[in-house]
């Protein structure tokens, strides 16, 4: 492939031009690992500084229109405030995610928990996130439960789906009509024996049950080893019950590498779904976000290289010859059909999406503008002082 | 545990009596692995002889009453005369296993190929594996598919999907009123890419559709590294769709170690599932069969060894004291709940086999009964000539 | 194996009676996982009250007479003091563990970064720990470095090796005649790319080049999914390179479960070959340490059950008939030698160790005999205020 | 990376020319899983017709001058004769694989077996590799030994080292000076349980002991699930005990996916290790050889595919701007570090290795210039009757 058909190329690049990223609040916090948090300098300190950051990777990417939030993190006072602030700098919020694994309470579980109580008090969280979504307009609430157990008999695993199913089904009751819940699976971490949505079979499963506003999203970093995490995609999107990815990549275990970095190629044969069921742009109503830190790496520029990245493999997929990859698989080619798909892999789409920031007036190289834009240095120096947002902060 | 309560121990003892076990036609077959068949003396010749075998390890078990058949492997002109020869020597016909995965045609795929003429192909074998039953008044049609593809783009994951879908709801349609479809799912092998029904998620997200005569089955073998397999077998058995189990064992790929040899404790905890959600007995529909094959070691005698490692197993999970877990796990109390199920894990539990084996008239010892009875000697020097059973033999 | 011949019970009493395991300081105070600390009462505050604690494990099991510290996390003035307090209360000071993974300084790597000023500090940390060794008598140094990347090219991967050799070498050079040092390896975390010293071969390769004072380690929870640590262990003793274990757990991820809770039959196979080798005694010179953290069970009682499962694990080891099975192992009775393995764990060995601690002077149930001591109510009442001590506390 | 420099351009080039990989003989013939080999027409059906495929990947690839043989399948009566008939077709014999894994014998081990006379014979087995060695002017004995146990038990960890070390040292003794060996290991398969080479840290200790012509082979499909196979490069061209590759690739078990297909970024990491070392020359010693086989593809055309997959990865590696990159490393710019790396991935190299083959009189195009040159079809047309070959034959 060596000179792109003007028709393939005005297709590729339309597609791109529409094509939606979500960033996370989340990102350009302080994280880390069990071991140590590194702190970084210039990190936001408040939900608006958080905002702030999203709307200068959206200022530099031009596809990045919307940010996720995270409650408490992202908590505050008055929503229609910090959304009328993202508009200003031209972003707006997103996905709401829930959090029910940071409090001294939910040692042993939270919608999972034995204890009556505290499963109240997590649904309460919960159902306070579609007030949240409400305020925001968001669409999506977007729910990881780090719940399970550490050791064999800890717990009743019948037990505790039959727990998470009850509270599954008052938030989904909750949501109004232009809410979606997106349930994320987990094969491990940060419960050690049992994890109680690990798998999508299981988020599936409580998804059919609730209905069409339940909706599966699949965490690429949260995967057994060996898993084909496309076949997946495939076989959500033909039960329709893929709602949107959370975007990283890992190597063994933490799931916080910028998407892309770790599998380059998985994450081409994972585009390569979406595109072959035509559900790249936004009114298909999968919801493509970023959900991964930067430890050691500085973090606006990582997220600016991670949704480049995301672009890089999407532009890949977009090249992929559909016909000739049909013709192949129905003549039982597999090297022929292989080689279609690797073709696509193969070809340098840099130049192409150069171009595509051109037509949006943006500068051809994110990264090198963004650090050309002193940015970094302003932040830096601004802010001194307050709590660094982080995980818990 | 001591001593064990006169009424815990008839209980116990009852349920193992009640027990049942189904050996595999094929386990005492020549097996081996892709770089070696090693062939032992006095291996079956027929589905005649396999039956033989399978009479002798349920003789010195006692809880093995059925056998399953493999078809074509033990395809024979006449159903009711194998019958009749297995009633005779004391068991009888169990599932019906098919096989779509040793013919030239099927290369690229049996149900899911992209060739229409090989599909109906392969429909016509499942459905004749159904008048196959209609003879041997089997229950259970045991569906293992070992479609997939080897490279990324040699086929379309979501046709593939739709043209097994298809072939299902076929056999199914054609069941009788008293006869249920198992599907199984192997997480790899031997497609070296995509695997077509790969997780319980896929497996069960088929049965689903087909309807209450479709049932999963769990191969213990058959999954990622890492996985919870007790979590899945209670998540099916909570919604209904467990079937039964193919049980054995492995350490990374391989699955034909005798079950319970890789990890007992991990047995033990399935067992633990099933007991609790009192699905042992037979009338509960969940068949327990072995599938695994005996390269290096004797192969009667290692199925022995294997009924009795799943008997250990259910014993042990028997002990376990229900209202001291149940309690244990309610106050949150960790390392209490945990204990319990160890207590029962930790018993010798060989004692009480012993005495269920007098009770029910059996030698206490099955593998020296076996080794005394002379059995072994002397089908070795009678099955001399003719074509030892084996994988497509 | 019903009775146990009187001569076998009492090899296996002495064995057991002789045997040490070394708890770890930092296993009585607060740990997590990277989502979140659950902190727990009565938890220590400083070194002194971490020794209460290991003293109080060693009470109750008799066999657990050291208690391993950690630098900076157990630093204190006065180590003849500390030495002298561990004394008093029936315990000695045992492996000093360095930590030069928990300062903004290491972001990039310890005695591997590439900044040589990072690299001296690092190198004086391992140097003071040798000091801490000459003040508190201790015999080995036990060195884990979280050294690593998180992405492809981030650093070099030789240089990395060049540069932790360097730092190897100066350490060894600085340790005394009767001093050890114990390298470990960890096949992942907390970096994401690559890791330092991923795997035994690598820990052995230095050892190998440094001299007789350097020892492999084997932390039990630190190996790829199906990696055969029994051979590592048989590997390492034929090459008269093990200095030791750091005992755990683990399912997946998390090294944290108590030894023997995910795998007992994998703790089994380990203590056969130390058996079998005959290195379980002291002078042999391997260090049972425990290297795990409790984050949800209460602390002391988890060390209590875990020197118990070491203690269960080993009596089954030492009741493997020796001769029975290295006769089936040269017949080639692949089912026999199975057997007479798994003879022994499948005997039930509480009894026999209930009898070891009445012999030794100790409630033949540790943890009821420390649950009914009072210990845990009179410690929660008296370390309120304070720091509790914790992974950087 | 637009344009490369005419230096840039003319280094790489110059490398590629020089590049040599080695195909192997058993690549032409039927192979498959344990379930099914899936026969091809026009398979070769001697060791003649094998070096005419070889000889006619290498005419369209012209960095394939050498071909692997394998005893007993590519054993001939006059080895003088097949060199003769090699080097006519414009190729020259490479490696010997040696093979004591298909022989009833060896169904406990070939060199570890516990039985001496088996050993006997698996050791004179390997020396007549070297006898043939002597013959075809081979520098390289490639030793895989499928060597390993089923069952915890089933034979002495300890004592198999013991056996194998003695072998190895025979057949060491044995070596012509400019002889070499090469000792590969697998992580599993085809034991189940213990494999008596399973890592690298085995081959290497092995190798050190033996001396400076014993080198270790890393095979790219041979290691656990998420292991860094780069760091095993480094580290073994650190101690300059890395012999040589045998390429292929795997998801996740079977090892005959063609180099490079099921993750061509890890391939590419791999050959950066190779180039930065500068050990990609031929004189440098390293063995680039293919062990893969083809199940489903058309066979001839997935070795030059191979060939060609494993250029494009080396000419990436080549335009890793070492100095960008080194000087990122230095100043601790992760991500400029890793921009650098991915810059020379994301290059399309086709275009450069299109004009090396010009340079070269080659058809720019292998693959379409293959098909063209009707070679398959006279070879199918030819190769009727006799036996195909495949593992075994």
């Amino acid at each position: 492939m060596t000179e792109l058909a003007p028709s393939t190329r005005s297709r590729v690049l339309a597609a791109l031009r529409d094509q939606r990223v979500e960033t996370a609040s989340w990102a350009f916090g302080n994280s880390g690992t069990r071991f140590k948090v590194f702190a970084q300098e210039g990190v936001p300190r408040d939900p608006f500084e958080k905002i702030s950051d999203a709307a200068t990777v959206h200022r530099f990417t031009g596809v990045a229109p919307t940010v996720a939030l995270h409650i408490p993190w992202d908590k505050v006072d008055d929503y229609a405030a910090l959304a009328a602030f993202a508009k200003e700098r031209g972003v707006g919020l997103g996905a709401i995610n829930s959090n029910v694994f940071q409090d001294d309470d939910y040692k042993l579980g939270s919608v999972t928990n034995p204890d009556a109580r505290i499963r109240a008090k997590a649904l309460a969280h919960l159902v306070e996130c579609v007030d949240i979504m409400d305020a925001t307009g968001s669409r999506d609430l977007k729910l990881w439960f780090s719940d399970g157990t550490n050791y064999p008999g800890q717990d009743s695993i019948r037990n505790r789906q039959d727990r998470l199913s009850e509270a599954l089904a008052a938030v989904y009751d909750r949501l109004g009509d232009d809410q979606r819940m997106l349930l994320e699976y987990k094969f491990f971490e940060p419960a050690f024996y049992v994890t109680d949505v690990p798998d999508w079979g299981t988020a599936y499963a409580h998804c059919l049950t609730l209905g069409d506003k339940a909706q599966v999203v699949i965490d690429t970093g949260h995967h057994a080893p060996g898993t084909n995490i496309e076949f997946i995609v495939a076989i959500l999107l033909r039960a329709g019950k893929l709602g949107g990815f959370d975007f990283n990549s890992r190597f063994y275990a933490d799931d916080d590498l910028m998407v892309g970095a770790a599998d380059p190629f998985q994450l081409f044969r994972i585009m390569c779904e979406i595109v072959s069921a035509d559900v790249l742009k936004p009114e298909a109503g999968i919801a493509f976000m970023l959900d991964q830190c930067h430890n050691l790496e500085p973090k606006i520029q990582a997220v600016i290289r991670s949704v480049m990245n995301v672009q890089e493999a999407t532009a890949k997929a977009l090249l992929v010859d559909a016909d000739a990859l049909a013709a192949a698989q129905q003549n039982g080619d597999v090297l022929e059909a292989n080689d279609v798909l690797m073709d696509a892999y193969h070809t340098d789409v840099r130049p192409l999406l150069r171009d595509l920031r051109a037509d949006l007036g943006l500068d051809s190289d994110p990264v090198g503008a963004y650090k050309r834009s002193g940015y970094y240095e302003t932040v830096k120096a601004e802010r001194v002082g307050g709590n660094a947002a982080g995980w818990g902060a």
